[in-house]
């Protein structure tokens, strides 16, 4: 098989079934080397729901994605073999079902010695996957966070695993290496000042939206940590994005990054050895015009050279 | 306190707080008779969420709302105290904490001896409350059931409670009774054949679409069943409404009823000793001009008419 | 100059610049039959604004309009000569300039002998036509009156010209003769039952919408009154629609006509003397994909053919 | 395999890649025996593009879809195999490749035997599938045509194949039998009185919304006409429903039809030999909701049911 | 009663009556701080109205506001009290009366000594204000003016108090100080050059959008004036905003300025004695996902955070 | 004639019968010097249709327009003669009609010796302006290309000349000369890499997104070629900007421009024999608050005020 998207030059953009970039559909046991999914699951929101749709939209607007990356001079399907698994089974009304059947689908891709690329879903599914990777890779995670929030908040309303948590999760739960973490994109305000004591405690870097402008963007760039053998993982949320350029999204916060800030930002980084990422909280009923499903679309193909550039390492 | 609605003749109507109608916001035991409140829950949904923001955006709409009824010839806001007693906690993420907090709120208007009408929330919240007027008046209650959906379907994805079943759950723990139960609206296409199983087993009176407008919408309300003492429920699901008059939901289905036809059917029904009445699955991210939501606050106000005429018994 | 309109066969119906029904854009007193014209004003409005653009957008989706009616299977451009005349200038802050720049206006159009028919704007706009047309003609007018309102409601807000009142200032000045004054569409609820006291005590004929779906459409159009040689002036406002068919206006009611009821009644209208009609309260940001100001087209094609029926006489 | 919809009590309905009813898809020569395809294609178009995106947007709508016809009592997945064969080859700029392509796509479908269900496209797709369809069964077909327009109207801007004249060109070149054709919901107005001169020329039978809503919708059910041996295909353009209904189209038409009048209408169709149907002219980007998409899986449902009667006989 | 806003953790957000940050709504002579108050009218706008929903709209999407500036390290609901006093009373189509309501309402307000920041509203609502402090306080005050517009503007149609007029009357009236008057965001095209006339001849500063980026963001914040003893009013029309940023506005202007530069300016103001502020021109029907109001709820915010720093004086 | 907008301060802007700027529409060979027109064609597009409503929705909005450049300090009015001269015939379903019909009316506007701004269409509509004015002026043209794509891609679909090639065809066809030709505001990415192979053989200059941000502005304006006695035409696709800024576009592109770096751009040329330019890829149905075609409208101001500069020269 060819895991080569259908040419736009040939078939119409607007046309056929849709599956990420116009990859094929194939089994997770196939030859590829990289998988593209889907997590629709948004139950752990707090506000505004919609990321349920978030894997169906992507996968339509990715009908508009290219290969060819202009900076890096390469093709990314020149380069690896990447194909759409579908979706991860999941439970709208059950976040401890999801979790499982998560678990479950990312484990057998792990076990078939995957790389993958996901699109939840609300932030709350990243933590699963972190949990099933940790446990293949036997270590913890490096791990980049794209956000405006810091998500190591306390439980609301009674409940752990609450969109907002999932950082805090996957620190106390020895998942990511708070060493090997950073965080991009945060603002406020915040609840509270003691929503900073956990990141203070345990030492993990936030780059703030103040941090990233302060002087230029090339010596904010410089100052990004590389990221060598540990097993890396990349969660990319929408709303470290300004309303502006994501407005599709459940709790949008002003004074974001621009797209060009993070197309910038993800193509400075070193990764040694970059295993997974997802992009996560577009929420397609909120969207206008898929602008927001189409920057989606955007850090898939960043990270996807990222895999390649990862790989040829 | 004056139960009345602020005047939209001295304060425009697009001025104020909002609360419903423009009513008192006031504590569960206030002196008002019958209490307007919100479920805003949508974790049951199988398809598109979004009715967490209905009681929110009704209370806006119900801006336009006005009391004296044409047909009827009074005022309901002379008839009764109507007051806002505010939302049920819910919890997004649970829906069996939700439930609890669901009976604990509606069981203390129950126990001041409130009637009550709520704005939800998906159909998963009725049962809840059924629950509760179950225990409060010690007997099955009567059970007028709008929908598109007969909402008896058996469990999805593992889990009992999401919003398609509901009413098997109601009559299945006793909570109305078979035989005071109506289900208006209900039309196909289904998953299977053995959909109809549990209302022909449990001889549950159903009107399709084809069954109201197969002679005169006169004709038709003769044939509705009168409600005597039994403490009776009303669940308007907006989706009974075919899409163009009711897009703002999340499953609609085409061939529905006009809200012409609701109207007249809310208008003639007798119901001696009605208790208690929901509108849910409006979902306002899916409505346009708020259409959907302003049927909620027209079928909000044939609920309070009827709680006049029950009263008047 | 030939009165008739850019052909769709000839010139895309989307292209060009855009006048009624593509219709040449003359001067007042050119040598045209019936006026078509814009009342750009919504500083009447109680709750939603946005009659303002009405004008501009019905030009617009006049485009789609057509000349020849199946029914009476004549082409109206064959019939009469009508023409754009542009808007009527108005003041969006300033009630009182407005009505007077109005005045001037249809006073100019009515020494030249034109009949006409306008788009609103909202409803408070026809008070000053239907003054200035009682004063061209020196006697009381016969008035056709579509909507969910009687717009006989008292002063509010300390100001006597709002949307819901021209109606009320139209007999009370003596503009129209309640005895050939008919309002159609009407249906609660009211703010109170002494709304009902103006419409009784001057008998003026209301056709609710129970009225008219009563028994047969059939048998509702034979019981409508003729219009004799009294000048005869129809004002429709979109309101008097159901939300689904007219979501784009300013106080949507439940529970309203069809599109197709509306269209028979006004093909079952006999009008000797029809001297004039206006479109109002067509709210185009409230919209979607223009249907609203569609049915604005079409009823401005009804009264344009009802134009040609009562010249013919 | 097994031509059965992926069940919504398993997988959420909002997961997974979209095929026509979360039907598998096959190649054109697998063992099914009704292919549902797309025709992306909207360059016939006079006014409001966006057809293209139907096929896409009625497959993801469909996820709604179930298969037990509650009026008919069977399930159509029990009683026929169905699968998504994918989209014809089309170019958008160019009307002529596209026609030799679609020729060629619904060639090979009628060479392997299959019946067949499109979704355009505008109505100017209909035409090359008629031209195949004719050649393959070597006689001229029986043709069903929902349509709010005549669609026999004369070429425009020097082209013959636009949207509005595929129904002449299937008359003239002898694709369908003028004495098995009836158009339903057709209304005005035209651009002239010469429109009507095609069909009365050729005695084709027009069922007007006058005429269907004249007397009981019962009534008019039973002067339908049947369709016997004849092949007979039929073409759904949702501008028969009024935009109320279907307000994502291309040049809606006000005063139309209501979905339960069409699900009435397909529902007493009695076709002996139904080869192929297709739904036309859902434009997406005007939709809102998607309520006009679903509407096409609605009509889809039915033509899949009318397959099935057409098959037992 | 304590001033704090519902919890997000408690109570989600999505649920309860809508108050500006989930704050108490208390009558004006209670005992807080600082007033949260809309003026819901929009009848001085010359183009798009809308704004008159703003307030209703604001307090809706304050549900996402949080009481910790990351920047300044405290959390504004520990240092004063907040409280939402509800809206002023206007009459939607008569300015002047309009104007008597607002200056009464904000009056009482100055006499119980509290602060005050207000949700217009069109920024002729601001002039009243603005009357009413000069009078409060006894001198004239200091003026940051954030807007694309120089609202210097002449009298348009006859009419003076239109939105583009009342920053002419405030100089005019002698009810703010120019040379303690700053515009910023301003940007062309102009209607013509004598618009910078009234600018000139008052030697009132003004800082364009290129003024702002012609060097580093840093430079240009220290080059703002300090506002010292003289009691100080801002006013935050947010079309100074790009519409990419802002796009529910009535008049924008391409070009603008970005959220993150108008947050920082708000961050560098020292100003010892603020006694009140107002966002104005949000436009809820112009806006999509409520990205606006969202900037308006941020704007309130940093107002609130400078009440705080201003109070500490 | 006085070829002067209408004055917003006396007609609101809101009303009239809608031209560019308000202007006067007027027969090619009228005495005005530039002329603004239409090209409603958008037959070439690969995915989103909708330019064919731009000239329009354009003409709409630009009743915002104003003639006063501040930067510069002149009224565009005041020193040419801009009028509306309507819109170039078109074909919809046909390329190579609506190529013959632009190529004559721009032809006719050349031999009248007009200077032109058009409106598209889609890109593909600018090869038949520049085959034209190649012809008229003799020899080939400067040409100033914003766009995110370099449009010199190879044939789509058996087709040339879609409207991501227009620009291969016109340096092909010796339109353009490639010296004197710039493209602003490319980003990838592309389809492949030898997509570049064209700009690389012909030496044309490319000014990519990261170009111009590598320094500051100000140097990036800097290097900007001056374009002198060559008749030089300027295209604008508005996708060379972000979809925050430009979302109503057919293949938007991530991190592109902002307005303001286009105003400065457009400001800082210096071209002495400035012929023609347009604006093309507008789409209405995917714009929201029609900021999208705000920014048409600004950037025709910038091209008229750039023909006041030229034609001082």
């Amino acid at each position: 098989m060819e895991y080569k998207p259908l040419s736009g030059r040939e078939f119409p953009r607007f046309s056929g079934i849709k599956t990420f970039f116009r990859l094929p559909h194939v089994n997770v046991d196939a030859d590829y080397d990289v998988a593209l999914y889907g997590i629709p699951y948004d139950g752990g929101v707090s506000y505004r729901p919609g990321p349920r749709f978030a894997p169906s939209k992507v996968r339509e607007v990715s009908s508009l994605g290219r290969g060819f990356h202009m900076e890096r001079g390469f093709s990314i399907f020149d380069r690896l073999k990447f194909a759409d698994v579908g979706d991860s089974p999941t439970v709208p009304i059950d976040q401890l079902q999801t979790y499982e059947r998560i678990e479950a689908f990312v484990g057998e891709l792990a076990r078939n010695n995957k790389k993958m690329i996901g699109v939840g879903g609300d932030h709350s599914t990243t933590l699963p996957v972190l949990r099933t990777l940790r446990k293949h890779y036997g270590r913890k995670l490096g791990f980049i966070h794209f956000d405006a929030h810091l998500d190591t908040y306390p439980a609301a309303w009674g409940c752990e695993y609450h969109h907002g948590a999932f950082a805090r999760h996957a620190v106390e739960e020895g998942l990511v290496d708070p060493e090997h973490m950073i965080q991009i994109g945060i603002r406020g305000p915040l609840a509270g000042g003691d929503d900073l004591n956990f990141i203070k405690n345990n030492k993990i870097r936030v780059f703030t939206v103040d941090h990233i402008r302060n002087g230029s963007l090339n010596d904010f760039l410089c100052s990004l940590p590389k990221f060598g053998d540990i097993p890396t993982y990349m969660s990319f949320d929408v709303d470290c994005l300004d309303p502006a350029y994501a407005p599709g999204t459940g709790t949008p916060v002003i004074g974001g990054l621009t797209t060009y800030e993070t197309q910038r930002i993800l193509r400075s980084f070193e990764i040694q050895n970059f295993v997974g990422g997802d992009i996560v909280e577009i929420s397609p009923p909120f969207d206008h015009s898929d602008i927001t499903s189409l920057v989606g679309v955007d850090v898939m193909f960043e990270m996807m050279s990222l895999m390649v550039k990862s790989h040829a390492k």
